[in-house]
This record gives structure tokens, C-alpha cells and sequence, in this order.
């Protein structure tokens, strides 16, 4: 609001004089001096007018207080109680000829402080802020409801997906386990198989060593007897080693990867879908016990 | 070997001396001193048998050069050149009586030293220890294969497990990303709701404000004028407030996981199979040219 200005008294304005007001008449919506007020108030029509501070008065003059018809730019003078509206005379002609109960404002406006009417409008404007608060604290309330299933579908998602890496995990350990054991497995024939060679090839080695020895030192009878034994010997070894040779472990290991998991990484789509589900708690609307068509009723009755 | 003990002269023995012996008759199978070996040498029949020092002798006295055979336990004296094999007395009787070449030990074995026969089985022996060290080198190049095939596979595992993990870190990003977006939007709505409701608490609250202003100093019908307006907004407001009410945001994030995932975590059994593969690859066998099929036509057509 405002600073308001300093407001002049109208009485005193018209003879001339600069006064400033310190009181404000509301029905002739003017301000008057201390002095001019004691006159205004000497007069019978005007005794019962609302005086108040100049102070008061900036307080509700931001306040429409228009008695003006807007349709028909004319004084607000009637009230029909039956359309619970203020009329001007072009109203009375034209809406309101047929009405019965068309009361002059100031039998209307009496008690009106006081008035059930006015009551009403204050619960009215309790209720409606009861209502409005409701609804922010609904708000608030759906706004804490979204953060925390935020929070546990990240959870749930996080969780799924650490159960997918345990699994993998789990599958990833086994298939390399036994990796390792068919391939020991076959590392193991070769070992085994190497281990016979190095044996056959000790023998051999020694039956050379023994022939050379052989040739050098004994005699031809010796020779003859012993070259026929290894030669025999050498027979049963060349063809074991024949067979041996078409025997060598050959085995190597291969992979084969699940095809429901290489279809995975080609196929999957999503994780999963997010959708929004309205959950429904309707909030009952606090409604004003209405007083006012009691008044109505008395009101009515009482013309 | 253990460390050879000493041997004696065993004509030197006859005559009760005891002499060591520096020399071996392979023929004999005796040792003799130096002064014992020169008597031996002077006897016809015994001058071609094969002397060595007692040193060499040791060299191959733990090679069997029994001449006795073995079935019978007679002296083997005869070889059959039909059979290739050594004969005594009993064998010619039972195995050899229709064999047309059976000639003495001492003829057969006569050139053995030098015979093709055994460059044969030098050969045999040569070709044996190759083929010994191919099927060494094939078991190493194998095992070496396995390795390799081993670590590629271990290497294709972990592929495919990031493949996966990049696919559902993908996945993963996108459907939180799908979630902020849609909560963000949910938190939004409500925000803007308690925005409006905002605005109109601070409208009604204004209303009361100036409603209690009036009361208090307004005239009569100023607050009949005046209450009369502010019922009209206030029952409008009320309308307004009571369909708003009705159209709280509710909206709540929910989760669908993808059942090809949940099911992941269910039904998965295997990351792969490892199967063990057999690659051919045949080794040829190295065969030694034989000589003795040519030897034994000579020795045949010779006789
Ligand atoms: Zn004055
Ligand atoms: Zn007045
Ligand atoms: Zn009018
Ligand atoms: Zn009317
Ligand atoms: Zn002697
Ligand atoms: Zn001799
Ligand atoms: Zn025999
Ligand atoms: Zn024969």
C-alpha cells in the first residue's frame, strides 16, 4: 500500500479555506475537519452517518466499496431479497419488476455487522482456507509419496541388478571352473603321455648307447646275438610308437556361449517400464454449515 | 653301475696262483692276465676270439649277450636264415627240422660288426628317437594350443560379461533416467497445483483481511455492499476449490522389471558350455629304408 497523502476537508475547501481532515464521513465518502464534522453532525439525515479516523479510513480505502450500479452506472438503492442482490432503479424496471420483495439498502444494510450473512461469510472463508491448506498438504504429502517410490524403484532396480551380476557372476565362476578342469584334464593326458615318451626314449637311448658299447667291445658272436634281441625289441617299440603317434591328445576346448545370453546383449530393449499409477484418496471438500438461509428464511417471513 | 670288483686270471687260478686278470675273451668268457693271454693265443682254434681289457669288459657286462637259449637252456649254435632266428640243438629238432638254411652261429654272425643288419637297427633306433621327439614336440605344440585356446576363451568370457554389463549399465541409465523424467514431471504438476493454491490462499487471506477492515470501520451498508461482493467471489472460489480438490496430481511412479531380466535371475543355468574338440592333425610315421631285406637276398642267393 501506498504512503497516503494528506486528505483536505471538503467542507472547509468550499469556503475557501485550506484545512487538512482528520475524520472521514463513509456515507458521504468525504473527509471533514474537526470543526466541520460538529456541524455535519447537527443535521438530522446525516446524524447516523459512519465517522471515522482519516487513519481508518486509508485502511479500507484500497477496499471496493463501490455503490454504484456497474451495469447502469447508478446508485445502488435497493436491495431484492428474493435474487439476494443490490439493484438500481434501471434494475428494479428491468429485471426485478415482478419481484415482491424489494427492500430500500438501508433496511438491508441494518445489522449487517452483525448479520448471519456475515458470519457465514467468515466460516465460509475459514472453511476455504481449511480447504485450500488440505490440498497443499495433500501436495506435500504425494510430493514425499513420489520421492520415497523414487527412491525404492532406483532401490529395486539396483537390487535387480545386483542380483543379475550375482548370477553372472555365479554362472561367469562355474564356466571358467570348468574350463579349468577340462583343461587340466587334457593338459594332464599330454603330461602323462609326454611322461611315457621320456621313458620309451630313456629305453631307446640306452639300447643305442648298449649297441655302440656292444660293437666296439664284444665279439662278432655277440654282436650278432645281441643286435637279433634289439633289433626284436626295437620291432615291439617302432610299432607301439606307430600306434602311440596316432594317439597323441589332441583335445582342445572350445566355448560356447549360452544364446540366451549372447540373444541379450542383441535383443534386450529395456530394463523395464516406468509407468505412473494415480492412486485415489479423495479429499472430503469442508463445507459451511449455511446460517444465512435461515436469515433468508426469517428474513422472508419476517416482510 | 656299481664300481666293478676285481677279477682274476682263471688259468693262473688252475695252478693256485692268484693273478689279477687285465684281460677279457669275449669267446671264453673268461679273464686272463697278460703272460696267461699270450698261451691262450698260440692255440689255433683260439686265436680269433675277441680279447678286451678287463676295463671294457666292464663296459658291457651288464648288457645280456646270453648265448644260451632261453627255451631249451642249451647253447644257441645254429641260425635259421629262413626264420632270422638263433637256434640250439632242440630248437633245429622241433621248430627248424624242414629248413633248408640253418648255418652256424659262427658264419651267420661273421661281419655283423659292419652288416647292414645292423646299420638297420642303427637306423631303426635313429628314426625311433625321431619319431619319439615328434610326437614330444607335437604334445608341447598341443599343450601349448590349450593354452592358448584356454586364455582366448577366458578372454571371450570376459567380453561377453561387459558386453552384458555395458548392455545393462545402458539399460540401466536409460529407464532411471525414464524414471527422474516422469517423477520430475509427476513433482511438477504438484509444484504448479501448490502454486495456484498459493496464489489463491494469499487472495483469500486478503479477502478476510479486508473483510475484518470493513467490519471494523466501514458503514453499515459499505459492509453490506462490500460482504455481498466478497460471498460472490468466495462462493466462486469455493467452487473452484471444490473441483481443485478433486484434482489433486496423484500420480506414483511404478516399476515393471522386463521379465526377459527377472526371468534371467530365475531360469539361466549355464553362461556357455566349454566342449572339448579333438583337431587332426596326424603325425606320419618315419620309416627306416630297409637295408636287411636287401642283405638277406644276398646271404639267400649267396648260399
Ligand atoms: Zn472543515
Ligand atoms: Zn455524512
Ligand atoms: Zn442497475
Ligand atoms: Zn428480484
Ligand atoms: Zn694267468
Ligand atoms: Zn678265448
Ligand atoms: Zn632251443
Ligand atoms: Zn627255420
Amino acid at each position: 500500500m501506498a504512503e497516503p497523502t494528506k486528505v483536505m476537508c471538503e467542507a472547509c475547501q468550499h469556503c475557501g479555506v485550506k484545512q487538512v481532515a482528520q475524520l472521514w464521513c463513509n456515507d458521504c465518502d468525504e473527509g471533514f475537519c474537526e470543526e466541520c464534522i460538529k456541524s455535519h453532525q447537527t443535521v438530522k439525515i446525516l446524524r447516523h452517518h459512519s465517522i471515522i479516523s482519516i487513519s481508518n479510513h486509508f485502511k479500507i480505502s484500497d477496499i471496493s466499496v463501490c455503490q454504484t450500479c456497474l451495469e447502469h452506472n447508478k446508485k445502488l438503492e435497493s436491495f431484492c431479497q428474493q435474487h439476494d442482490q443490490l439493484l438500481c432503479l434501471k434494475c428494479i424496471q428491468l429485471n426485478h419488476s415482478k419481484c415482491d420483495n424489494i427492500i430500500g439498502i438501508d433496511d438491508a444494510a441494518k445489522g449487517s455487522k452483525n448479520s448471519a450473512a456475515i458470519f457465514d461469510l467468515d466460516e465460509d472463508i475459514k472453511n476455504l482456507l481449511k480447504n485450500i491448506d488440505q490440498g497443499t498438504v495433500c501436495c506435500f504429502d504425494n510430493g514425499t509419496a513420489i520421492n520415497n517410490e523414487e527412491h525404492k524403484i532406483k532401490e529395486k532396480i539396483n537390487e535387480t541388478r545386483d542380483e543379475i551380476n550375482k548370477k553372472l557372476d555365479q554362472l561367469q565362476e562355474m564356466i571358467l571352473s570348468d574350463l579349468t578342469a577340462k583343461t587340466e584334464n587334457e593338459r594332464e593326458k599330454l603330461d602323462e603321455y609326454t611322461e611315457e615318451l621320456t621313458k620309451k626314449e630313456k629305453k631307446v637311448k640306452e639300447i643305442r648307447e648298449q649297441s655302440s658299447k656292444i660293437k666296439e667291445f664284444a665279439s662278432e658272436i655277440q654282436v650278432f646275438v645281441v643286435m637279433k634281441n634289439m633289433q626284436h625289441t626295437v620291432n615291439k617299440e617302432k610299432e607301439m610308437m606307430k600306434l602311440k603317434l596316432n594317439n597323441i591328445p589332441k583335445g582342445l576346448p572350445s566355448l560356447k556361449i549360452n544364446s540366451e545370453l549372447s540373444n541379450l546383449t542383441k535383443n534386450l530393449k529395456t530394463f523395464g517400464e516406468i509407468y505412473i499409477e494415480t492412486h485415489s484418496n479423495p479429499i472430503p471438500f469442508i463445507e459451511t454449515k449455511v446460517q444465512q438461509a435461515q436469515l433468508s428464511i426469517k428474513l422472508t417471513s419476517s416482510n
